[in-house]
């Protein structure tokens, strides 16, 4: 029954976009969308818990402009090559067309670098550590998808640092994976954190690492990514500082970003076959609290629950008043995911109970009218408890060991998970294997690989993971 | 003294951007910035009380898209009319061509509206009451200035409403006026609501009420806008709906916005020779400590401050323990607007009192330490109530009722004010009054008028307020 959704994973997706109102995805130019109110809650949420988290370790949020003058953008060599096919350009200002063109920030490095070189002057300006959370486009050209693929990226939390050592840099890199990781951890989103290889990098970067989820269809979605820089940026854009000796020297950053696909994973991970079920955290409505009137007694049964709905101060409860049956009731509120549904009708009146619904498990049971407050806290708490832990351990039922290129393709093709198999390192045997399997080496994982590469039979030098990624 | 700033007004304005850290604008595309982090939070504040107001009145937070199709911008003859030469225009993704050129929004009625055709259906719909705070684009040729004329609007808040009766678009526009008077007044910001003049409308309105401002300069700013759009748009856009008669009838609509001009506001109306003076619902940091060290006596400062801060929790305090002269601290936080500092020295340990220092009067005065808190929250009501006051007070010292063309002059070029003057209500009469005066009149005033037109000399029909306009 659980699979169903999981097998028709593509319609149930665009399904819950829809019904849920998370999105309108009618908007008139393909990959752009609309987010609806109840969806922009839900955004909101995650939003505070990204900021809290980035705060309360000494981010500060700022706002850099959207329009990137062309030579900014083109200035490091390899950033650009990484992205130029899917810059989007402003050519014209009314009719006129502009001197200089201006690019819609496909992430905002070149915007806020040239700035860095302003404030900073000294090792005393160290740390420096600045985020936003803005828009950013991509001029995709394959096929586009809600939340997961965009050419307006509605949400993108990207945060960057500067430093006076490698080894700042380096204490850096890790802070940035803590934080993500606590922030995955707050959404009940399940992680792999591998270093990606070579060829697949952000161009500028030292290196790569990320953090992938596996969606219910098998395939995986990079949810978050944080680079180590090194001096590389800093080099082009004349970052420099007078260090401890007196001399000038180019700063080392690192940088960090996740988008809408952290919303993507958490609306997809905690789904099932009646739709959304969201983590109460970041649930517009966390508690729903159903009328079941009955004739002679629906003043007494409104009068209780206007007592239950004062009593839960403090937390997002909406009463349904629709003139519409229950039955109809619970299913619309099924669908968008929230996590407590509160039931009350004479019955539960006489018996000084509530009737509680939990949306993760469907269990139904009468709480006692006195412990209302308290249960509902414990009942919440174990929610979001039990979708981390089922999305976890969905997670980790499907990564396999393997020591075959064949069965990599088993692993991904027909049982829709994730690979971890042993690679020698070397880039012209990795390329290798990654045509020889159609299938993608995701990244390089921290264990110690023992045995042989699976491509050239060499020594192992690297345990990684392979996967179709969105 | 006090009026000092006022005097070079332009001068304190760049230079308060600056050194209170509000922007840098140092971005290398004319009119477009950067909000630094104290800035940043300012801004932040100013959001929630927008935010809270609004939804309040039951308006739903959406976001829609920064990307517009040509063919629906152009749709609406007169608004686009408005727009046209300010657009800038996307025309190519990667070194490709678009199909179709996508405009970077001035205002977004032509990315919504085709929504609202969409979801729009009966008048059971109605209200539909929306808002967004986004980015919004105009290729300015005229000088800009941070905040008040930008390429880049940071902080473009527009709510749009839908309604099933042009009266109940009218309840909507007055509610309108009423929630942007609230959020002034939470920022202490005077205004004067007018009706602009039909040539001074917006685009493809009906009829435009607008708050005007007047800055130390004499000069007014418009800092925020409500729109009757009557059926105009709802005919452009198709978004019909079934009346009660079963009949397919247009919508009514309305729409309003304000932008970072309020955070202008915000910044100069309350500012002084010394800096910004923060109304205290908005300052990154409410109340700043000064440690006064005395050799012998640091520990026991530095704990009496770690009391005082751990009791005044709920208020954004900020202990300034640089090792720096407290002169240089006191000058520092002024600039940067703190409503309240509090020193301590071991004398006032000995004397059991704090030090207060209010930004807004300059007054320091002993507190019993036991009243601390009590007296912050006091204090603190006190210098809100103040700055309003005499914002209110300054405004209302600057609006001369005069009954000729010259003295419309005079008070607007020589006593830096706004004329509150009689004009007939002709357009043909109107324009030649503006060109005569080289003043623009501003706005139709709700009041009645009685004497003659200062342009023709005919019968009053109404009184408009005349100014210089930013």
């Amino acid at each position: 029954m659980e699979e169903k959704w999981r097998n028709r994973f593509g319609e149930w997706y665009s399904d819950i976009i829809e019904k849920a109102e998370i999105l309108d995805v009618r908007y008139p130019v393909k990959g752009i969308h609309v987010w609806l109110p109840y969806g922009f809650k839900i955004r909101r949420y995650v939003l505070a818990i990204i900021r809290n988290e980035l705060e309360k370790r000494g981010h500060e949020e700022t706002l850099f402009p959207l329009l990137i003058p062309d030579y900014e953008l083109a200035k490091e060599g390899k950033h650009i090559k990484g992205f130029e096919d899917e810059v989007y350009w402003v050519t014209h200002g009314g009719i006129n067309p502009l001197e200089v063109k201006l690019a819609l920030r496909p992430t905002s490095e070149t915007a806020i670098y040239p700035m860095f070189a302003l404030w900073i002057r000294s090792h005393a300006d160290f740390p420096v550590k600045i985020y936003q959370i803005v828009n950013t486009f991509r001029y995709e050209t394959k096929h586009t998808r809600p939340l997961i693929r965009l050419r307006e990226i509605t949400t993108f939390s990207e945060a960057h640092t500067c430093h006076g050592s490698y080894e700042e840099a380096e204490a850096q890199v890790k802070e940035g994976v803590d934080s993500y990781s606590s922030i995955f951890k707050a959404l009940g989103i399940p992680f792999i954190l591998s270093r990606r290889p070579e060829w697949d990098k952000f161009p500028g970067a030292d290196y790569t690492l990320a953090f992938d989820t596996l969606f219910p269809d098998g395939r995986t979605l990079q949810i978050g990514t944080v680079h180590q820089l090194g001096q590389n940026f800093a080099e082009t854009f004349e970052i420099t500082f007078e260090n401890l000796e007196g001399e000038q020297e180019y700063a080392y950053q690192t940088c960090y970003g996740m988008s809408d696909r952290v919303i993507a994973a958490l609306l997809s991970l905690h789904g099932d076959d009646s739709g959304l079920s969201l983590i109460p955290e970041v649930a517009p409505i966390q508690v729903v609290i159903i009328p079941v009137w009955k004739k002679g007694h629906i003043d007494e049964v409104n009068r209780e629950i206007g007592g239950i709905d004062k009593e839960l101060v403090g937390y997002r409860v909406h009463i349904d008043n629709r003139d519409k049956r229950p039955g109809r009731k619970y299913y619309d509120w099924e669908i968008k995911g929230v996590p407590l549904r509160l039931e009350v009708g004479i019955r539960d009146i006489e018996n000084q109970v509530v009737t509680f619904v939990r949306r993760d498990t469907g269990e139904k049971f009468p709480v006692k009218r006195e412990e209302l407050r308290d249960k509902v806290e414990e009942v919440l708490e174990d929610i979001r408890k039990n979708l981390s832990e089922r999305a976890q351990k969905y997670l980790e039922s499907r990564i396999f060991k393997v020591y075959s290129i064949e069965n990599v393709k088993e692993v991904v093709y027909n049982k829709k998970g994730i690979a971890k198999t042993l690679w020698c390192g070397r880039k012209d045997c990795g390329v290798d294997i990654e045509e020889r399997a159609d299938v993608d080496i995701l990244g390089i994982l921290e264990e110690e690989a023992e045995g042989s590469c699976i491509g050239c039979g060499e020594k192992a030098e690297k345990q990684v993971i392979m996967g179709r990624s969105y």
